[in-house]
Parts: C-alpha cells; structure tokens; sequence
C-alpha cells in the first residue's frame, strides 16, 4: 500500500516551530516530587493542558492553516482538534465550519463556538463524520484540516516533542522512555519523530483507553486493525476506530509498543493531577500518568517524559475523577 | 515606632533569586483569550499554584532557612508556608515542627506531614500559634521561620514578582498594574518591591478578603488596623488579624490601594481558572482574578498582572466552586 501524502521529516517539525514560534505556548515541562517518590524514578510531565484551546491540538491547526490558500477551513472533530482549528483559523483570518458529535463534551462545543466558528453536529452512531465533512469541503470550497492523518498537521503537533526534548535536555533530563496519549496518532507520531531524533535510544509508548487499544494492537499485528464497535471510554479525545495510514506508517517504525488503561486508573490520574500538579487534566490527556500510576509501565530507576495531552473536560466528569475515587 | 529588623532591598531580592536558582520553579506567565476578551485589557497570569508545594510559600521558606544555622526549624502557618517550611528543610537537610490549624484544609495537613514535618495542632479561636512557636522553639533550639514577617522571608517571596517582570518583558508587555493576593503581606511586599523597580508607573494593589481587608482599610488609615474578629472566608491562606510590622513598613510606600472580594466572587474566579486556564487554584490564590471578573478593577485598555498564589485546596471546597455558581 502506497501513502498518498508523503511522511513528515524533522526538518518539517523544525519548520512548524518556526511557524508556531510566539504563537503557540511553550508549555512548561513540570516534575511532581510526589509522582517521582511514587513511581521510583524521575517523571518530567509536558503541560499541553496549558496550550492555547486547553490542547496540544492548536500546534498541528495552526501548522496546517498557515500553509492553506482557502479562505475558509473545515474540520471534524470531538472537540480538541475543533477548538485548535477554531482558534488557528481565527488567528490566521479564515473561516471555519466544525463537525463535531452531538454528544461531545459541552464545554469543547462552547469553547469551539466562542472562538467564532459554525457547527454541524451529527450522530456518532449513525452518520460519518468523514462523509459530512468531504462533502461540505466539496460544496463550500473550503480545505478540510484533517485530525491527524496529514503531515503538516503530524509536524504541528511533534512541535509538542521537540520542546519537550529541549526542557528535558535544559534540566539535564534524559527521558529513557515516553508515555504519550494516542487517539488517531498524530500526536505520538510528529512526537516520536522529535524524541527519536533528539533523545537517543528512548523508548517511545502510546497509551490508549482499554477497547480503544487499535494502535497498541496494530503495533503487535504488524498492521491497522479495528476497535470492536461496542466499546466505551471517558477519555471521549481518543475514540478513533483505527489509526491513520500516515500516523501508523510513522508509528510502525517509530513507537516501542503499547499500552491501555482503563477508565478508573483515568479517573485516579486525574485526582492526582488535581492534587500534587495544580492541572486540570481531561480524561484523554491523563491516560499516560494513568499507566505509570496503574503500574502498567515500570519507572523504577528510569526517566520518564508524560504527556499531558488536554483540559477540556466538563465539571461533572471532573468531579466524578475527584469523588471516592479520588484523593481523600 | 522602629522596626526589629532592616526592610529588604532589590538586592536581597536578587540573592534570593541566586539561591533559589534551580531549587524552586520558573513558573509560568500565562495569558488567556476569553479572560482578554472578557475584561477588555490584557492578563498576564503568574501561576505561583505550579511551584513546589503548590504555592509562591516555598520561596520565602527556602531563601529564610538556608541562611540559618539551626539543624532544626520551626514555623506556624495554615497550611502553604507549612508545606513551604516542610519542603526547604527537607532540602537543606534540616528538622521541621509546624504549628498548624486544626481546622486547616486536610490536602495541607497531609501534604505538610508527607513532607517530612512534625505537625503541632491548635485552636484558632483558643490558642496563639505565634505563642506556641515561640515556645517551641525556646524549648528545643530549633529557628522560628515566620511566615511573612522576616526580611529574609519577604525577600524569597520577591523573586515570583522579579520572574514576573522578566518574563512580561520578555513578552514585549509592560504591565501598568499587578493584583497581588494579601495575607500577612509579604508576598505582596516583596512583589512591590521587584514590580517597582522593574516595571516604572506600576500600580500595585493588595486583593484580600472582604473581612479580613485589614491591609486596604491600613492603608487608607496610614497605620495598621485590625480585622474584626467575627470575619468569615474561604480564604484560608489570607486570614492574617493585621499587617505584619515589616510589610506593612513596605507595603505602604509601595502600594496603591487594596481591593476586597467576597467568598462567591472567589468561587466563579476558581471555576474560570478551571475551565480557561486549566489551572486548580485554591480560594486565596484566586482573589485577583476574582477583583478582575467581578468588575472590581477596571482593566479595559490596560495591561494588567495578576498572581495566582497557590492551588492547595481540598476536592470538596473545590467542587462547590465548580457547583451552581461554576461553569455552565
């Protein structure tokens, strides 16, 4: 099987940071004395929740728009990638139309709306996003900015990787491994281009919600594979059914396995969060912490990078994460 | 009236910064569209909740005890100077005992103790913590570290406004007022004394707790007043009787006024940090961004600096904010 656009380089991640340079945030890289007496070793948590649009996804929108001639910009999305594309086009003057699931988080809906673009909502269960947006790029004119199976919006969000890499270095850190958040792997994949390229022999993991595991499982079959139709997560930013055909031809080569965890392991990272690291963290950006706190990946001796993927997340799910689960 | 001891200069500020170096946490200075867009102006958040033990407190513990020689400290504290004590000691190899509120929110009870501290309990209405100190300290050697009135204190808890200062330069912003939460005052002093000099024509304004406003009304007395003792806030970090003698010698020079705000505006300024900043502020490290959405500052057409203190607040307190009153 061919690939229809070509697989971004380092150069191309090194061009998107020029182009985010003073636009994007340079989140902090955060260390937890409680997480490292916790796990044994040292933890170096990358802040994306601190990101413009609450997200990492503003990195891989602002990449791509940048470099799009159409006046106006289509997306879907289930809510991070919506408010990237949102704010990105706004910032660059340019319209955008979003669809988004009728059942998305409300705070991503408002947040989508109040950075002036227009919403379609459909029916996860029965209609296709794909579809809906094709065709109203066809109709309008406008450019689809895809969610991550597309080079520039890869290089965007690896920008996450390079300063991640340079913090790192900056604290004299060398990460052993990196836990990274993966939905369609866009993400893990412009960042594991930058951690390969920058952190010598690290080892780079992809954590998935349990049921929604299609990268950790293609990475064991040695090509793209399908979730079951029927799963269920809280971490509603990682329900792709299956990788992209870019991500996964980066992530092959690039990625040391997989790892899932499941929605209350979620539910504790994120009490964590709220208690030692003063974030809020949403359901699909605490995946990472929550398999080293699990103890789904060994951090005894090591240096471990985690990313913090995104915020956004309703009070109610908050709450839920801080109940008798949570802290006491 | 003379003071007991010389009132910090710039250039105790600057040695602080030397000695913190590396130690405690460049936090970041963040900004937020929706918060620009909503009053008009623009924000810089310093977000003092991401330094170790979650609030600017370790500063001022950390430059204080490592110019003493006692292997032993002692401190009283409701709770972020506690952690503040607990943690520098615990770095520079020293014991600590912290006398501490029963009634002190239980995150800060606990996150003192896992510390490494020796907790003393007392009665708020009963006792006098700064009697209990005293004694402790007679009794056992061990250095009493106040929690605002010292210069060397005032000195640490300066470096978040000098970091203030160059990271808002470094953003091309020349802040033309800070809004800095006020307790005893030392953070604040130290914050004015930086700001001032590093930032020419700021205006500097004390943010406490509508009943424990005792810094705004000294201030517009020119002498120290006392609060009324049947005041009530979820403030906890800012219930201070009266201005300490050293800050207020600082602060009254420095200082261009003091604002007041009430318990639910500080609830809805928690809830925004939730939602926009992605930050988990506690009440007292709210009270500026409070000030600010409540409409008790006019920040329209200005730029305006606003210190986040800390984020120690127990999931229950924090809940309530995010209640009815919260986000939608």
């Amino acid at each position: 099987m061919t690939t229809v656009a070509p697989l971004p380089t380092v150069a191309d991640l090194q061009a998107a940071a020029r182009r985010l340079q003073g636009i994007a945030r340079l989140t902090p890289l955060l260390e937890s004395e409680a997480l490292n007496a916790l796990v044994g070793g040292r933890v170096l948590l990358k802040a994306e929740a601190l990101q413009r649009t609450g997200s990492f996804k503003f990195r891989g929108a602002y990449n791509a728009i940048s470099q799009i001639e159409a006046s106006a910009v289509v997306a879907y999305s289930s809510g991070n990638h919506a408010q990237g594309v949102a704010a990105a086009a706004r910032a660059l003057g340019k319209a955008a139309t979003i669809v988004m699931p009728a059942d998305a988080p409300a705070i991503k809906l408002e947040s989508t709306q109040a950075l002036g673009a227009e919403i379609r909502l459909y029916d996860r269960q029965r209609e296709s996003r794909e579809a809906i947006g094709a065709e109203l790029a066809r109709r309008t004119g406008a450019a689809l900015v895809k969610p991550y199976d597309d080079p520039r919006i890869i290089a965007g969000q690896g920008t996450a990787g390079l300063e991640l890499a340079e913090q790192a270095a900056g604290l004299g850190a060398a990460p052993d491994a990196a836990l990274i958040p993966c939905g369609g792997g866009g993400l893990i994949a412009g960042c594991g281009l930058a951690l390969g390229a920058l952190c010598p022999g690290i080892e780079v993991f992809a954590v998935e919600p349990l049921g929604f595991d299609d990268t950790r499982r293609s990475l064991a079959a040695g090509e793209r594979v399908t979730n079951p139709p029927d799963g269920a997560s809280i971490c509603d930013a990682l329900l792709a059914p299956t990788p992209g055909e870019l991500t996964f031809a980066l992530n092959r080569r690039q990625l040391a396995g997989g790892l899932a965890v499941g929605d209350q392991d979620v539910r504790l990272a994120m009490a964590f969060a709220f208690r030692h690291l003063k974030l809020v963290i949403e359901p699909g950006g605490a995946v990472g912490l929550a398999a080293l706190l699990a103890g789904g990946f060994d951090a005894r001796g090591r240096t471990v990078a985690v990313l913090l993927s995104g915020g956004n997340v309703d009070p109610a799910q908050f709450v839920a994460a801080l109940g008798p689960s949570g802290p006491a």
